[in-house]
């Protein structure tokens, strides 16, 4: 997506060891208006697919891209917590590993929030290793739940992400915007098709 | 407003102590087009104030209404984290008591993106004990930016968070449902006027 590209060159900031920051529209600073034609991108992305029934995404990054797929597409959203809250007795586990944090957590979902009944597509706003995406999987094969596909504002196609995901069963993955490399600080952009 | 407080009464669950469960529509799963209305709501309630310039929230529950708000009005949307990302030098951080969690978190913002420019909108699903929006009164305060006012779907009244955030200076405090008291785990709402 052009304006998405043109913003990562713009207010990006390439840190070394592979790490962007983009705090200053898409995970800290949000720029609304490039979100929600962020989330327009991608819902007219999986349009054709009407078996979908539920966005699903992990706190907190994830929230604004999902929340407005689901409003335009008149869909509930299913925000998967990674703390368990005290209230939550019945509730689906996964374990996740951040490479960028070097720890391990845990991503919830309460089991009446997703079950055998839902084809869920999955939204985050940046897809690396896939190490949420992975969690998503187990989450949704622990409820019996159906992944349609996944979808992406911004790639980092060097950290391999995509093929992790493909290797899990998710058949379809659209990103927005692809950085293909960082190196020497430089942000390389996929041309837009 | 009372499609709101017609859900609380519909989907809420009083659980004790003071406790409501709103994660069928608020906090876990959230169905977008109430969180829409609820979004128009609040924007309308403060749209004589032509001095905001920023919607400020904490993650995870704020992002969904504050996105949403932030499009409707235009503004950038800055969601304070709860734990410090490796990548953020230079921050604003206040500590935050949680009643529910028994506990002290800090909530933390980049110095970039909070300044004495900075007219806000604070915006958050649960108005409780006020802890949150105490917290933000001290990052605003450090910033040297100015607090517009305080927008919440839902406002605990019993439990005191508007008197608290008056007491700290908060003169503008909107809430679009309020619940007056859970006793004997019932779900009493003051009447919409």
């Amino acid at each position: 997506m052009k304006e998405l590209n043109d913003r990562i060159m713009k207010d990006g900031r390439s840190l070394g060891n592979g790490i962007i920051k983009m705090d200053r529209f898409l995970n800290h600073q949000i720029d609304p208006k490039l979100m929600m034609m962020a989330a327009q991108e991608l819902v007219n992305r999986f349009a054709e697919n009407k078996r979908i029934n539920k966005i699903l995404t992990v706190e907190a990054s994830g929230i604004a891209p999902a929340i407005l797929i689901g409003y335009l597409m008149k869909l509930p959203v299913v925000f998967c917590k990674k703390a368990h809250p005290s209230t939550m007795s019945d509730f689906y586990s996964a374990k996740v590993h951040s490479f960028t944090k070097q720890n391990e957590t845990h991503i919830i979902v309460a089991k009446d929030y997703l079950t055998p009944k839902d084809h869920v597509l999955f939204i985050d706003d940046v897809l690396a290793f896939g190490c949420s995406g992975t969690g998503i999987v187990d989450l949704c094969n622990q409820a019996g739940a159906t992944i349609e596909g996944m979808g992406f504002l911004v790639e980092k196609s060097f950290e391999g992400g995509r093929h992790a995901l493909e290797q899990k069963g998710v058949t379809r993955i659209e990103s927005l915007a692809i950085i293909e490399s960082l190196d020497n600080n430089k942000i390389k952009i996929k041309a837009t098709s």
